[in-house]
């Protein structure tokens, strides 16, 4: 199955999801992966993220243009730094992102009346309507890849993972 | 905090991660993403990914380059195609990634006695060495990423974690 979509084309070729990923290949020792929380994270990653690309193909969708669009969305007035810390990227994963979006006719970037130097970020109209199909398909993916657990399961990873992190950080 | 080291350079700048990540922040609305298994795993994910480069930094090992060391080890005879496959990467990846850790003295191909177009790879007397130092780390690295949670809670996570993937994959 041919998986180059122009969303991969800027990643890194280490960082490429090869064809036909197992998350556990029998007969295989993982020796202490299989102990580790990160590692169970990481190859659980790798089979969403690929689902994900393939299933948001048509809209050109990747996970960080997503989780962009929908904060953008719900959080009015919200600038590119701030979007940054959101999302966990650099300044210049952020710039990027917002170009990609912009090229896209979903986001535009606005200047802030009270800080001559910042831009706020809104969505489009056509942003707006694409957003309700995208939104739709993520969810079809997520309840697909989830779809071995109960809904009582879900809530409880979900619950899981947000608790990992350094002791220290409050959430 | 400076994070930039020389394992993060082959990343794109929207897959970098920028400082200050906070994987939720009070008063911003996340919408449909606080529902979602895969946004909850790729949060974990950053987190994890950040805390991993700065803790292995000393050893220049990145996740791939961690897994693929404990997978050689482990399994003797292993190919390149096959540790591609095991770590759901393209091929231009994993020979990208096993010249890195040969650079690093960690790794040596050679070449196969019944296949005389495949390498196998195993460790170098370094290799194991640094591994033991390595799986140190990073089981300090992962504890550290889960102390918040219980053992039985780690266990429960990582079997979560295991189902995630498309119903029809056998696990």
């Amino acid at each position: 199955m041919a998986r180059s979509t122009s969303t991969q084309r800027s990643l890194p070729p280490s960082d490429e999801i090869g064809p036909g990923f197992e998350s556990h290949v029998p007969g295989v020792d993982y020796g202490v992966l299989d102990n580790l929380v990160g590692y169970a994270i990481r190859r659980a990653q790798i089979l969403v993220y690929d689902d994900f690309l393939q299933a948001l193909a048509p809209w050109d969708i990747t996970p960080p243009r997503f989780s962009a669009l929908v904060l953008i969305a719900r959080n009015p007035g919200m600038k590119q730094t701030d979007l940054a810390q959101l999302l966990g990227i650099a300044r210049s994963g952020v710039v990027m992102l917002t170009d990609g979006l912009e090229a896209l006719g979903y986001v535009r970037r606005v200047a802030s009346k009270t800080d001559r130097r910042a831009y706020m970020l809104e969505l489009t109209s056509a942003g707006s309507k694409a957003l309700s199909a995208i939104e739709a398909a993520v969810r079809e993916h997520d309840a697909r890849m989830s779809s071995r657990l109960s809904e009582a399961e879900k809530s409880k990873l979900i619950q899981l993972l947000a608790r990992i992190g350094p002791a220290g950080e409050q959430q």
